[in-house]
């Protein structure tokens, strides 16, 4: 019997990790390769859930060790975002569009990474660029995936490709783009329900600045009131997070859609490399930042940057 | 004015270095980005030379510092193979076909990798795809690259691509592939008029296998009688070059294109782990691989791994 191949996305996986998962494994299926699944590397978040529910698609299976595996890595190439023992499998692509973070391979590999707002739209540009067919199904979860991690297009991340690919794949996947999103930020903020540690666990990626293991968490609101009245809770959850995994600092983006505004909640040492990287000063260990939506683009650079030059 | 962006390949350049850098910038300015030049980050070896004589070209500026330029990289993605202070560049994109190594950036970027034999194949496919004019001397130096870095098709490196996007390359070039790879190679070990520091030096490159960082140089040879020769005198280079740059081993390898096969001469510290990478004693400072031709596919694998498990 043949080996498996799995497509994985990063820990703690979004709708973008999960979707481009299964949209790339398909696309190997129908260029013959039946080898390939997709696989997920934690508990899908109440979005995923949401989108995979819409278009009837079962969850991925779960893995969580790569050792001795053949994988295909989508939406991440840091080693703290992958699942354990990332440097004991055979890795055979990366689909990415990220920064190039400290991922290795002992031999050459295919990797493509472009500076778009998710895997989904380079996952979707292979299909029409191969003239692969698109299920109304197929499609629908690319389109929530460009969507979830674009802001519906706000973020300052999303690219004109985006746009174009997003509005190719509209009428296959039979949505109205705006409230779809709109339903499926909804469901992911379902704060209410959520406890401390859920909320700082639904979108946290760890990264490795000049050595500094820095963790950064993201939600996204449509307003901030509910997620506020739990602060306390959830900066005592921050730093308990902090020491068990021995980061330096952990940051949570309170990330408002409607306002297109983020406060970055701050926990840990090294404070005045935050402050300096942002310019701010920081008060019940928050800074607010105008016009800030996005981790990758925003948030990432200037801490790497003021790591390295510390 | 507009600022340059320098396309340029790794330290000690080699043709491929060399001739992808100046067909990658020369495709930029027909797609209508002007202030995109080729660069070289160090002096050009006797078979670059030859091919850029043959063909016409003059020899790119050089660089030795990335500090605050703008620039995109093709053939490494090592920091100990980029000009000093890369982590000061502002890097716009990567061309590869090397292992995935320790270059990171702070955003998202353009990185696209194939493990093909050369990175000339993936920038001559470009020009196909694009439908781009491609001169004779723009061809030229693209097919004398595939056959410089493929040892004319016979490493193990060598992909269906580079062979389809070679001849394709062939008529356009008018040249003979095969007479004119052996004037390239010949061109290249030209020894008898070398000093061991320049034979070492022909082709240097840098790695960084779980924190060991190891030097592996190549020279491609018709037959071994002539280097043979200076041994002692080259191993004595070779433990220099070592103490200098801080390096747990250098390692050369001298590579028979006729037998198709390579000495691997040794020096440095955790020699055990270099027998056990390769699976044989070391006598004296050398030991004798059958086909063995490749760095990146049959010495880097299982130096890498090694070190890694050590």
């Amino acid at each position: 019997m043949e080996e498996i191949i799995y497509v994985v996305g990063h820990k703690n996986p979004d709708t973008d990790s999960i979707c481009s998962a299964i949209a790339y494994a398909n696309l190997k299926n129908l260029q013959g390769q039946k080898n390939v699944k997709p696989a997920r590397a934690g508990e899908l978040n109440l979005e995923t859930k949401y989108v995979l529910d819409q278009f009837k698609f079962p969850v991925p299976e779960l893995i969580t060790d790569a050792t001795n595996k053949k994988l295909i890595i989508v939406d991440h190439n840091e080693v703290g975002q992958a699942i354990a023992n990332i440097d004991k499998a055979d890795i055979l692509e990366v689909w990415e569009h990220h920064r190039i973070g400290d991922l290795q391979t002992p031999k050459p590999i295919f990797f493509h990474c472009e500076p778009v707002g998710s895997t989904a739209t380079l996952i979707a540009e292979l299909y029409f660029n191969q003239n692969m067919e698109l299920s109304r199904e197929m499609a629908g979860i690319l389109l929530a995936s460009i969507l979830s991690d674009t802001v519906i297009f706000k973020s300052p991340t999303c690219a004109e490709k985006d746009k174009q690919i997003a509005a190719k794949l509209q009428p296959l996947a039979g949505i109205d783009m705006q409230s779809f999103g709109i339903e499926m930020f909804k469901a992911k903020a379902n704060l209410a329900a959520k406890s401390a540690s859920e909320i700082l666990n639904t979108d946290f990626k760890e990264f490795n600045f000049a050595g500094n293991k820095v963790g950064i968490a993201q939600i996204e609101v449509m307003e901030t009131s509910e997620v506020k009245k739990k602060k306390a809770e959830i900066l005592k959850e921050m730093e308990k997070t902090r020491v068990q995994r021995g980061l330096v600092q952990v940051i949570l983006m309170v990330t408002d859609i409607m306002k297109e505004a983020s406060e970055l909640w701050f926990v840990g040492d090294k404070k005045e490399v935050f402050e300096k990287a942002f310019g701010k000063k920081v008060v019940d260990n928050a800074i607010y930042i105008e016009k800030c939506m996005s981790r990758k683009k925003q948030v990432v650079p200037p801490l790497e940057t003021t790591f390295k030059a510390d």
